[in-house]
């Protein structure tokens, strides 16, 4: 693959920033990568690992000269990172982000991008429940989507670089509007996480039964939620404080069929429960079917993966 | 390993019982292993594949002679499986189940167990979201716990034969109360699966966000509550039904959390959400510290296994 954008610069150097560094080399996209944080150890960590090609000090100094600047910061700092680097941005770059909600990134940023800059959104839809500079990794992209959300005047020219830029990175990508975006997260990630997060916090909560059975016994299918409620607090404080009303919209439609439910039980309907479980078999095959995930038992997690962590 | 039961019978021939079946011929605890299954399918598919040395047409025939029963069929079923095979038990055998309730299965079982017949109920605490006979693998046990539930008059020779037969099968024991198990199983299992089956029955309600939206971009978060929602529909209905009470409660504390929660979104509550997120990750770490899962990102699933499943 031949280079892309002879420089990229990357403001956040986390899970995501690191990944995209890794997979931009891999497939030898960026001419130069530079990067800064805002955490001074960050900032050593990456030097020491040699995430990119240079490290800077400040925000304004990373993006000098960029022709790709990707904004990879939790989605409640954007604003204020558009404000610092808005000047010293180079006219006909590209400025992008990976934020996990948009129109809130969209507002908060759009007012720094000064008018020979486009600014094209964008979210892939791939994460680990890790994060910080090491937990990067060339493959993460690889044949999972990444959503881009152009604005009303983007040049095609842009949007197709980017987009090229993704596709070199291993991703699919997908065009859609920002509302549609925060409505599908909304469903396939935001809610998820938040009641993955609620049910682990019961479990800590709960005097009777003690922590320690609650780990102990995890196997029978709690584990499997406090993999997602490991996942960065600020990251997801600010999720949901930036895609407030469609996460709200769909935690009131969960509420109500669990409380379908919980009725259900109550009353001994088995029909009600037996049919209710039946039909969310399917999607479980639609999504091996498309491809986005293991149809081996339990995720494919052997007995060797758990022994291994053992200790 | 010397043969600790000459004869084991086993009633119902699904994922449990054909991984018992496995893990019994692997360890060498079984002269011979009778086998059968209410459905004439599953018995033919049994002899099809071996998973028994010899499959009987009724359930009485099984338990003929044999050691140690055990019945592994789904909660809803012991009761009338007990009335079935109570009268042709061998004097001095071991009867025992794998069911996911206990209290209601001692109350259905209870009734039919000869006085000279110990009945000592158990629950492997291991699984996978698929079921049937060919589902069975002999490692399915291995560094799992298996909870047994002694009654008030079990001999201790015959608890240590049982704990000696699941530590056989790779599994490490733990003696519990009925009610305790109960209570334990509704955090650690019952409703977590509720609250999966839940949040997959709301996306697939959604008409705004299509199905196959849902779908591809399960990645995000939501693919992880689909295999909890895959598992058998009959199973997690007698499941519900039959540990009402203390799923009952813990989805009273479940709820009362989310309202917490979405009360700090719709207020814009950065702090609460915080400190709720961060407290969460701790029972992760105690969960791979204790051996119970994978640190691997992600569980481990690696883009291989997924494209591997590509259809
Ligand atoms: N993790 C996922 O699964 C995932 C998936 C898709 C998209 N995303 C999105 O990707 C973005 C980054 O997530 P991540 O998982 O990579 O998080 P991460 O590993 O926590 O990395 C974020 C980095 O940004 C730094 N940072 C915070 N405020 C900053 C500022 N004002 N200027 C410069 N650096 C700053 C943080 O430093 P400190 O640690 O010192 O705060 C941290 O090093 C978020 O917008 C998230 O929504 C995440
Ligand atoms: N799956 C898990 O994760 C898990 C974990 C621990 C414990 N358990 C417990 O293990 C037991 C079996 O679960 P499983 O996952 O092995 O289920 P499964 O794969 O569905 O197997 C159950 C088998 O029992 C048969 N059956 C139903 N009623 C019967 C009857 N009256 N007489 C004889 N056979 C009958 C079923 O036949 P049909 O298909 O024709 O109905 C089926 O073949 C349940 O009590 C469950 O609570 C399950």
């Amino acid at each position: 693959m031949s280079v892309l954008f002879p420089r990229v610069a990357l403001i956040g150097l986390g899970l995501i920033a690191s990944s995209i560094a890794h997979a931009a080399r891999r497939a030898g996209v960026a001419g130069e990568i530079v990067g800064y944080d805002v955490s001074g150890d960050v900032r050593d960590t990456a030097r020491e690992i040699a995430l990119c090609d240079r490290i800077t000090d400040t925000p304004d100094a990373a993006v000098v000269d960029a022709d790709l600047v990707i904004l990879c910061v939790p989605p409640g700092a954007m604003g204020s990172v558009a404000r610092q680097i808005g000047a010293a941005l180079k006219p006909g770059a590209i400025l992008s982000d990976v934020g996990s909600t948009k129109r809130s990134v969209i507002d908060a940023v759009m007012p720094y991008v000064p008018g020979n800059v486009s600014f094209i959104p964008a979210h892939p839809l791939a994460g680990t429940e890790h994060s910080g500079p090491r937990a990067g990794f060339a493959s993460l992209f690889d044949n999972r989507w990444c959503i881009i959300v152009p604005q009303e005047d983007t040049p095609a020219d842009r949007l197709q670089m980017l987009q090229d830029f993704w596709q070199a990175l291993g991703a699919n990508t997908e065009v859609m509007d920002a509302d549609h975006h925060d409505r599908v997260l909304a469903v396939t990630s935001h809610t998820p996480h938040l009641i993955a997060y609620t049910m682990v916090g019961v479990a800590d909560d709960l005097g009777r039964v003690t922590d320690s059975e609650v780990i102990k016994y995890s196997a029978a299918g709690f584990r499997d939620f406090t993999r997602i409620a490991a996942s960065d607090p600020t990251m997801w404080r600010d999720v949901f404080l930036n895609n407030k009303d469609a996460t709200l919209e769909i935690l009131g439609r969960f509420t109500e069929e669990l409380f379908a439910l919980q009725r259900a039980i109550r009353q001994g309907d088995g029909d009600h429960l037996h049919a209710y479980f039946t039909r969310t078999r399917a999607i479980r095959r639609g999504i091996i079917e498309a491809g986005q995930d293991t149809a081996k038992p339990n995720f494919g997690r052997g007995i060797e993966d758990v022994s291994e962590s053992k200790g």
